[in-house]
């Protein structure tokens, strides 16, 4: 068995070894640049979908809540509507797909502003939606679609030049039972690891070449025994997409918000702050959960005030936005998703310069005027004040940016330009004009592009 | 046979008969003043559901579409995913409601400020919400849901006072053999409305006391065959409901537009001028169906701009708008069907004064500048402008009121009182102030009143 | 209602009136002689199958005692393999009848001897195998097999000129709403049979035309209540097969054993003497249900010996057996079934001159040796003594039949001509060969033939 | 990954290492001697139960047939039957077995004279009846009955000290994406069968504790592929059923009929004639199946007749008999199963002394009567000769046996001592009783015990 195995991965491996550039140390992994593309993309749409989305109830950690934790309201809900010795497993067939078209949902990404998706190939309950050969009978293509829904989407977005594919990957599964026993054994056994999550993540680099590789839920076992840097030396050295491919930095516990590519830190992250590393927001419209939830009201659906909101104040820290949508098991993404993401393109279809390619400024937040961030584009010598409200008496003070008058111009992005004076000790005013709704630029925050500014 | 079904009928008719005052005749029958609380409430909610909310696909006129008509999509739909043999009948069980709670729906509806709804115990399928005797096997008591959906939704509706009762019934059913019989007979023979009909109409009026008895789908039999005036004269004579209870005029061929109580004349109806006769313009949200669909796109929805449009034209025309929503077979109202009637909740709560207890005015259409509707209060001595877009120039001019300086008044419904000027030959110019998103009293149609114009 | 519903009944009753020779009163309906063919056709199958057939388990009283009774077992049964909610109706579409093929079975009849088959067009629970216009999606044309069952046995009967069909159908059902009105109303209305019962029994008659019509299951309602003189006067006097047609004595509450056609007295009735009105004894292969079990054990199913002997029994007494099997849900009869009607087949291919077209002889039972029967033909003058046992010491003495020395022959039938003695004081004693396992004419019980015997 | 893998299969292969014994080489494997409880044996029953006793069509090769080979009967079958896109993955949640007894099972098998069972514990399908780590997913734990079957099986046979454990185990899977892998290799690269079949066995012989290890299914795969050697020497040297266990021939191409312990050599083979190495007959009451088909008429049945004489033969030439019996999806032995296997207790319990520890004579079939087949008790100077039909003439006449008047005794077994005469040149006549049906010791074969005779 050994030799045999091993051959399996190191003929993955050391095809094209001379170009070996990383080595499998944290240190060298962690020394590669991020490529450009990510920093200036800032925003993404996360998918979550998954047998998960069948019971489609309390939460994509369903399985593990009913049947690990046994929390009552998981619990009830099986017991009132489903046989006794009903099995998570048989979920599986009943995600049936009927209505999926990757091209509609791609249409609707490309039409939100998004610039990256990342889907859930396998999520914690371990069923691939490829048809993974190292997870046989419990992927998309045996049970359920019976379809290879990641091949679906990842030939959609041929589709979308400007629209890049990412990966979502869960290292461990809640009730593998191989990863119990490696578990079981502290983790001095790897049965788990190189019989079913590195062989997956190989398929899936090598098959879907993806552009960003997200990796998540280490259940508490540590790097090494995920050989998390002997997969990522050869994502950067050998795999198909070494020179465009990102990833993350959930790799083995410990590693989060320490090591790997873009830090993800903690889910809904959002520091309020500039960090000196480049980092991702995953962060949900369903207030309540990444899986689509069939009983959520309106009010657990962030409005589309909160969404911009939340855009604005990442990228002016300094981050990426990954909002998370859930698609049915019918394979539709629900009208209330699609209205939030429409409603994020035609926000960005005016205000897309504050947004795209920009980089953070030295100051983020006003210091003085609430609710008004910065961006910057150094090349185009530009600021962007975006103003998350509208001022009540049509003037707003930003106290931050060094102006001259004479030089210094101000524009309403979507309007033209504005009226501005100068005011001590530092900072300018700038004059709104009386807009009526209709004349608007648009409808929920609003961009002064500050041009010879610093 | 001939005595004994002859009690079950007239135990019904004629209890209390010295009370009769309405003849089975329509002579009579129209002759009925309507009562005064429909024509105050404007606005309604149509739900619609039932089996059809299981495929949920293309229209609740699935099953006609499917097996009568053979349309391809249904066909298709059904060949692809569904094993052969499968009937429509095989949908019933599967209609399982188990997320239903009336009382999330009844504070929805409240919450978007109908005074009435307009639930279909019973579509062209034959399938009763309640438990009917006269449906056996085929009613969500027996089949599908197991609980009384009428019942429920009635109940729920007693903690809003604000809300009535209406029941949607239809009198024919697409499949049933009874009434193929009697279709075979040319209605010469009145086994179905005799066994089903009838007796399902007077079991929903004595169980759930209706304040709105909305009759649909005669099959194109005559009113004679379904003995409507007949039932009608109970209605109005012996019912518990007989002081309040409205019904439409869908009770027979040739009866639509002419006779019974309110006149619906057609599906989406809006006639653009006022009419002679108290009318309601029932409509959906989902511009392609009554029933949920679930593959339908966000732009297969009306915005709230169309709907709210929608709503100030009937007013403006003597009509109530019955809006109509599909929910789901598991008991949700999707969030974008909660959205639109929040939103037009919203806008009720503005401008509610312009439409509730409204009265229509001698104009209905500003006869110079376009999208203005008028209603009127007359007992206020006042009259409404309501603005579906906002003016561009922030001038508005009203051709038809006539106005008197120094005694008209203007408000911004929301705002307050606003500067106006009389403009040549008639009318007056409405000067509107600089708002900004937030200062607007409402996002989607303004209400100008008039005071002391007429 | 009453004057159209009434045509429904008197249109069929009717036309051709004037050959009334059946009066709807117990005196005339007792008084037509029962048509000669059943009583010389001796052997008839009994089908129990609905969607009881599905749950297959216990009974096919299986709804009644899950739901009314909530015996123990089937309320475990339930709660164990179905979910919460699970209704009785939901049965309906597993009932799938998808190995159903009617020419196998009416081959299998065919070769168990059997002259007659009766199957359960309508047991108690209400669900009709012919898709009756009177029970709408409660029938199997509309609901599981989708097929009309009845039809199909009727035509694959047509290719056996030697078996007939007979139809047994249950007047009440159990949980029929307006049956229970009627019961409490305590059957002073009729909503019941004439909207379902009567109308069912004309269609049924009127379509497949059959040779029995075996009624059961009155409800505790009185026959004044099913109006069944009314309908026995209507098919012996204008249906179709007014020559030919049996019917039993179950037509409502105290007929039983007392009026109607040929008695059933009880299930599994064996009187064990001579009854002076012909009789039937229905009984079941399974010792413990009508209806298919899935978990009957071997020990459950009477052997061959059992039932040859029930049969002797039966047919010596004057009655005919009817011999109950219950097919699967997928349309199977059950090898277990199968084979013990063609040993019935077997034995009858033998023994068929002493049970076909036999009168009961004037002694049942031999008088001094146990376990020996008797039958006759007068026509042949010949009397049959059927001994169910094979005797140890290769005599048999029979005490009651008056033999003649060198008149009198005995003959074993399938062997030839035996020897026999007189013994005092009376009888005779017969000398049986010495026959080993495969000289021996039968198996399982041996006719000796009387020629010349009184 | 090799060394972690490594660790998995030699933790189990060299604990103990110091009893190794044999050599992973088939001249080592085969010098071991059989463990003489299984030449004593004789009878066993095989049971081929798994999720093809669902669709429970055709056969247990039903995916293979219907997916790979697309056999007509089978693609209209599922076309008939099932939706669109129905896999056979779907199949595994009906596999319910609600009604399975393992108690019941194995009272029947000891009843039927067996001395050991033979279960399926994963077919070609790949779906393990017990819940192996190394399936997840896809076994009967996870997905199904949510049982462990072979424990349950396993744990019912230790309260039958007579009966012994076997378990059937496929080598091969029809559809397993890593042995397609690995044929697509031409078996170069082994992820299969160390990822899947060998920690299987290992599993299977550990937990459950064996006395017969069946293997089956190479897919034209070598045995050094499968490495049946080691796995053989590690279960002959170190296994806890070292000293009983028992297997079969068919451990990869090329071994059947040739290597490992006793031979099967083909599917119901039968020589005729005395083979010098033990033997095993495998095959089945349903003659066109080794799972249970619902379909199958009682003409597919073998008659107990048939069956009994197969065992005579096949014990007479040296062969053990394994009848196969396959269970329904409901965990229900099918009465006509349970009815052929108490037959063969019956015959047992008469006719025991012929079969049980007896050994192959030097003749097996007589040389001049036809159908009396020979064994022997050397160590009780018995031969046996075994009459399948009964002789007509009530003599039969044994030509082999070498006899001495006043010395030989013949004794028919159930009755008696018989009188004999010699025949010339050699043999004896033996002058059989008149015995009629019930004096008969048994139904179906009769022996006769020759002690004195050689």
């Amino acid at each position: 068995m050994g030799l045999l195995a091993v051959t399996l991965v190191l003929s993955v491996l050391f095809t094209g070894a001379s170009r070996a550039k990383y080595e499998p140390t944290w240190e060298s992994i962690d020394s590669r640049p991020l490529p450009g593309w990510f920093d200036q993309a800032k925003f993404g749409i996360f998918i979550h979908w998954g047998v998960f989305s069948v019971p489609s109830f309390g939460s994509e950690w369903f399985w593990w809540y009913w049947q690990k934790q046994k929390l009552k309201p998981y619990v009830d809900f099986m017991q009132k509507n489903y046989r006794p010795g009903f099995k998570y497993e048989d979920f599986a067939p009943m995600f049936t797909a009927e209505f999926f078209d990757a091209k509609e949902w791609t249409d609707i990404f490309a039409a939100s502003g998004a610039k990256y998706i990342v889907l859930t190939t396998k999520h914690h309950e371990g069923f691939t939606l490829w048809g993974s050969k190292f997870s046989w009978n419990w992927n998309a293509v045996d049970v359920g679609p019976k379809r290879d829904l990641v091949d679906e989407v990842a030939s959609a977005l041929r589709g979308h030049s400007d629209l890049r594919l990412g990966l979502y990957h869960s290292l461990f599964e809640w009730f593998n039972p191989l990863y119990d026993l490696d578990a079981a054994n502290h983790f001095s056994t790897s049965y788990f690891p190189y019989s079913k999550t590195l062989p997956e993540l190989y398929e899936l680099v090598v098959k879907y070449k993806p552009d960003v590789v997200w990796s998540d839920g280490d259940g508490d076992a540590p790097d090494k025994y995920w050989n998390s840097t002997g997969f990522l030396a050869w994502l950067y050295n050998e795999s198909p997409v070494r020179d465009t491919v990102v990833t993350n930095d959930r790799w083995g516990y410990g590693t989060i918000c320490k090591h790997g590519g873009y830090y993800t830190c903690a889910d809904r992250y959002q520091p309020g702050h500039l960090l000196n590393h480049k980092w991702e927001n995953c962060m949900t419209i369903d207030k309540k959960s990444w899986a689509y939830r069939r009983n959520a009201p309106l009010s657990d659906y962030l409005t589309i005030e909160e969404l911009v909101t939340s855009l604005v104040e990442t990228v002016s820290c300094g981050g990426n936005l990954l909002l998370n949508i859930g698609p049915r098991h019918d394979g539709r993404i629900s009208p209330i998703f699609e209205e939030r993401l429409r409603q994020m393109g035609q926000w960005l279809k005016v205000n897309g310069p504050a947004i795209y390619n920009s980089t953070a400024w030295r100051v983020q937040k006003d210091s003085v005027t609430p609710n008004v961030w910065y961006t910057s584009k150094p090349q185009e010598k530009s600021v962007f004040a975006i103003l998350v409200e509208w001022p009540k008496n049509a003037t707003v003070v930003l106290k931050d940016p060094v102006v001259t008058q004479g030089h210094t111009e101000v524009e309403l992005l979507g309007h033209g330009s504005l009226h501005w004076e100068p005011v001590k000790p530092s900072g300018l005013r700038v004059l709104l004009p009386a807009l009526s709704s209709i004349q608007m630029p648009c409808q929920w925050a609003w961009t002064l592009k500050l041009t010879g500014a610093t």
